[in-house]
């Protein structure tokens, strides 16, 4: 039939992207050659995005994030450790103060896990792992294969950058998404999330999905329908999947910006108490010490977890840590050698009352005026600066009062942050109830 | 804010895309800056295939639909005429065989009306005007402004190929709607339709809104949306627009190829009946000299058109026309001037019974083998080649006797489409009502 010459008899590019806006599922073998095409610069940009747009409107049945995700995986390098190893790791959808893997990977690494971690930099109003670490004088995250392996080997756990090999083709889309506004697309995000833990080689994964206003899924619904497709994904690639729903209607913990954060997770492994930092830590530890079968249960998990953490154990690995990744590990015995800001400027309460809300996000993007977090990919952070913001929704403030410090280097900049922050919190006459972390898991 | 400042001052492509995304209104400003920003190649294609993909599963409203047309408009140059003359145009959606415009704009024009006709090309199973023009030897198309207007002034009307400058914002969206799958929808079909006509300065419209199995339109809920979308967007730019809703179940008329079409309205103009093609083309005439004001109402106006034919003035502004464009007017007293194929074969029915259903997407498809159309944008026509198809629904057939011929320059690819051709006839045992083109006019 002439119609069928005219359509090709190769995978047709446009009728791809018909069919997914028309609804219809994609096989394997199409998003497979689609995505393939792409990257190999067959299929131009203009096509891509369009699809992804397709995807955005129209979703994506679990088996087609599926094929998705194995097309991310199989586009470069994949590492696989022993089966012995029971590798564990661990992934946050992001939120401005979270340093929890900084805690989370010595703690679980103390407690005989290994923990292979590939992770990335900030943008906007969330920092990034990477961007924290590098606070440390010296520390390096750009390592090959072999050493990353040698690492973990030795230590527990490793952090490094995702290198170029390592899932081109999740690079290449997301970059396309974060510009044709088709990022906060389930199945999109699923195969992101999974397709990097896929390759890096974890054999288990806890996933701290955020739940609230400061978050990128504003109702539990939302995060439920997420937790529901990675939970799957992972089966499919034989991966135990974790879901902790925490809540992020305020920053974590009490220090926003690197080298803050840094400090703030060495005085925690040395002991120091911070509520919300300590819960998190806790449950999200325990729940990895389950799947990488170190513990028969999230309590005896969280039992280790608190050993490791209280005996020094975590401190020294990440001390270790530092040292293998090239860094100055003096600046566990000594927080002041970490960059340090010239500016402290006071943030005052502009009300009395109750804490009821906290604005995260606009916290976050207040900071990037002091180079805390990014503008643009290309932009340089400033490390020392940042904010320490002790108060929790359901504290009492006065107005007039302290509600924090603004670090900077530019008094200038820092004195219209510390304002803007200040705006950033709500009040209540009436009480407000003071509410954990941990909304759920499953 | 910082947020402000991080999404910068300027309508950023990206919250455009997201906004249209999240099924909200844009604005006039949006539309225009966006389309204005990609004409200027300051928004790249993926964003533009983003968003029309978004415009496709989201729509637009119909003041957003004005506001793409405008921009459409305003991207290139507008013809203008003077008031008083009152010009009309008219646009089909597109249909195997449709000839119709090379009958009605001579037969309007003998009637004392002014026809600014800017036409296109065929791609795939539908013919396109200029082509079927082309065929007569010498017959030009690419003409100024000032030509076309001089044209028009001579013998009431001219047929020009689209110039670089007319509504370019369309031309380069059409391009890339067509790689991106957004080609069936209903407001970029308004916007692009109806700018080309504001920017050639039609002051009335008929459309020919074709409904079927064998249209675009496949339901006439569907053709009613695009009506009342043509209409409303028509009023905003102070143009009057009729539409008449038409039966696109068969191929229209009894000859489909370039130059047979040309020879099927000579054969008209000269008193031939021939029943669907008279129907169709008084019809659009009566409206069109209502909307010229040259008729009362449609029966005056069809009366008129119908003297225009019989006296033999519609066939003279046809001769006049051919002459003016640079062709051979001859053709119009002997149709054998036209190209003519080497090849007649027979196609024979291969059933007996009344006819049911004409597949006419397929015979236009089918006939793109014999060159009669394009396959791709850049194919070579032969002129000569096509079908003859006397029979229509509910005729009756005998199996073994003819059902038509092709006319080709190649005599295996002519038996091919013979065959091929013969296949897209079904049958039915019980006589099958026959039914006219016209449903309805609005």
């Amino acid at each position: 039939m002439v119609t069928e010459e005219l359509t090709s008899n190769e995978a047709n590019p446009v009728e791809i992207i018909l069919k997914k806006r028309n609804k219809q599922e994609l096989t394997t073998d199409e998003i497979s050659s689609f995505i393939g095409d792409y990257i190999a610069d067959k299929i131009p940009e203009y096509q891509m995005s369009a699809l992804l747009m397709a995807i955005f409107l129209n979703g994506m049945t679990p088996t087609e994030i599926q094929a998705l995700s194995k097309v991310y995986v199989d586009s470069g390098d994949r590492i696989t450790f022993p089966e012995n190893w029971r590798t564990v790791d661990k992934h946050s959808t992001g939120g401005v103060g979270d340093k929890i893997t900084l805690m989370l990977a010595p703690i679980i690494a103390a407690c005989g896990a290994k923990i292979p971690m590939i992770s990335g930099r900030g943008l906007g109003h969330t920092g990034g792992t990477l961007d924290k670490l590098e606070a440390i004088p010296c520390l390096c995250t750009n390592f090959p294969k072999a050493k990353f392996c040698e690492f973990i080997e030795d230590n527990g756990f490793a952090i490094i950058s995702q290198s170029d090999k390592l899932v081109p083709a999740d690079k290449r889309i997301y970059a396309l998404r974060d510009v044709s506004a088709t990022v906060e697309s389930l199945p999109l995000i699923t195969a992101s999330i999974m397709s990097k833990k896929i390759a890096e080689g974890a054999q288990g994964l806890v996933i701290d999905l955020k739940v609230g206003t400061g978050a990128f899924m504003k109702t539990l619904e939302q995060a439920e329908q997420l937790a529901k497709l990675l939970q799957e994904t992972g089966r499919e690639f034989g991966m135990k999947v974790s879901v902790v729903f925490t809540d992020m209607n305020s920053p974590i913990g009490k220090y926003i910006g690197n080298a803050l954060e840094v400090q703030e997770t060495i005085e925690y492994l040395s002991g120091e108490a911070i509520e919300d930092v300590h819960e998190l830590t806790m449950t999200l530890a325990g729940e990895m010490l389950v799947l990488a079968g170190k513990a028969e249960s999230l309590q005896t998990g969280i039992a280790l977890a608190e050993k490791a953490r209280d005996n020094g154990d975590a401190l020294e690995k990440f001390r270790r840590f530092i040292e293998l990744q090239g860094g100055n590990p003096a600046v566990c015995d000594d927080v002041s050698l970490l960059p340090q800001a010239k500016y402290k400027i006071p943030i005052t309460s502009l009300k009395s009352g109750y804490i009821s809300t906290i604005d995260s996000q606009r916290i976050g993007y207040a900071l990037v005026r002091v180079d805390a977090g990014r503008k643009q990919l290309d932009s340089i952070l400033d490390y020392s600066s940042g904010a320490y913001l002790p108060f929790k929704i359901g504290d009492k403030i006065e107005a007039g009062a302290s509600l924090g410090t603004v670090y900077c280097n530019n008094a200038e900049s820092g004195k219209i942050v510390s304002t803007e922050i200040a705006q950033c919190f709500t009040v209540s006459v009436e009480p407000v109830k003071k509410t954990g972390r941990i909304i759920r898991i499953i």
